[in-house]
């Protein structure tokens, strides 16, 4: 069943209750789709997800009717923890998938950074644009996988503003494959132990260039550590869906199976 | 540091040994690397890793002079577990990043499947040629991920092989949404707690298109267990990854972190 985003905060979702799809979401639903009249789909509000129906089409807007709100466990489709990803700067294809399958897997907010050694640089101008992109590439994966919140594009930083912007997170990590290669994998076992709900944890990424010493070196003296992702050599944009299965795997599926068994 | 395989099996790696790279590698070096005498790298041979050097081009080959095995824990790149992930045919661009994705992340075999609902069809003379593109695809993906094995494509089959074919595996799982759309997740993790060094999982994951209900049946009838792999809904080339972060952290990370922590 199909899922839309109603961004406006003011509407009252409540069974009965009329409201209007955005101008892309009405396009999708009655020109891709090729609704009829009492179609059902979902849709998310203020991070509740509500079954509804398809009524008409009213000025190339598609108005529906709120059944009902799913219930809880059917719709809990949020991390219990917030989990930002930062990444340095790669080629369109690399960061696009990033930010998919990201917000797929549970991403919170999707953070770029300017690196040293970017094999792409985003001027001003062309930041602003690169954004609006992932953002519509974000939001369309947040309904495809069901999401109840969208995953919001931060602005381009540096990592002096980095640093600041994050130093309150209670898991500072950058992946470091020089520690994978010794062999010291045991950071992400002792980290996945200790996180409890409502924390929050961020992991910088390398685009495929790589990190800097220097700046692995700031990072460090900022509270940052540098964490292996297990034995293999991962790709920049193969590492964040890694991180982002695991914290889904421990705190979704392993620590709630453990609960029950206790 | 770059690393290519040598698969001539009759070759001795022992130090001062000289060998040829074949002549796809030797071409990489000598004209993408542009290699100098002297410049290292990691070859691979019966599953073992080694340091080596570049002595110089002859006849188009790059000879090579072994320098000495790389101690086991540095080396050691492969899933304790054999994991066969099987996959209806998608377009060539998903199935070309689950065949990537899945080889850095320790895939053991990929099994092409034809399924109802698949988005493509390959007929006989197209999936020979599909299946040498996927090839070269794992290839240098284990050599980019730095593993130990290579991953083969097996040959394309229809269901019915297929259970006949995985019938004494340890774990067989089918991934199915549906599953995840009720909140049941526990599976994944009874198993990632009953999992042990060498045990052999198959998971079969649908094109776009998904799971036909005869399908699932017909595989559940055959001793598959449909699965889900936590709340979201994940592409289909997503979800491989996934399954093969998870088994990674547990086996590799986790379970070492524990054994060492008692």
């Amino acid at each position: 069943m199909h899922q839309y985003f109603i961004k406006d905060q003011n509407q009252i979702l409540e069974p009965g209750h009329r409201v209007y799809l955005n101008q892309a979401d009405s396009h999708h639903l009655i020109n891709v789709l090729r609704a009829r009249h009492n179609k059902q789909l979902l849709v998310v509000h203020n991070h509740k997800k509500y079954l509804a129906k398809y009524i008409e089409k009213q000025n190339d807007l598609a108005l529906l009717e709120v059944s009902y709100e799913v219930s809880d466990k059917q719709s809990q489709t949020e991390l219990p923890v917030e989990v930002v990803v930062a990444c340095g700067l790669s080629k369109n294809d690399k960061i696009d998938t990033i930010v998919q399958k990201g917000t797929e897997c549970g991403m919170s907010f999707f953070q770029p950074l300017a690196l040293q050694r970017d094999v792409v640089k985003w001027d001003h101008s062309k930041a602003g644009k690169k954004i609006v992109r992932l953002q519509k590439i974000a939001d369309s994966a947040a309904e495809q996988s069901k999401r109840l919140k969208q995953v919001k594009i931060k602005d381009l930083m540096n990592l002096k503003e980095f640093v600041a912007q994050y130093q309150d997170f209670d898991f500072k990590l950058v992946a470091f494959e020089e520690k994978a290669k010794d062999g010291e994998h045991h950071l992400l076992a002792k980290i996945m132990q200790k996180l409890i709900k409502n924390q929050k944890v961020v992991m910088l990424f390398g685009s495929e260039g790589g990190l800097d010493q220097e700046e692995v070196d700031f990072l460090i003296e900022h509270g940052f550590q540098a964490c292996s992702l297990g034995p293999r050599i991962l790709r920049a944009e193969t590492a964040p869906i890694y991180l982002l299965s695991v914290i889904s795997y421990v705190t979704e599926i392993e620590k709630e199976f453990e609960n029950e068994v206790k």
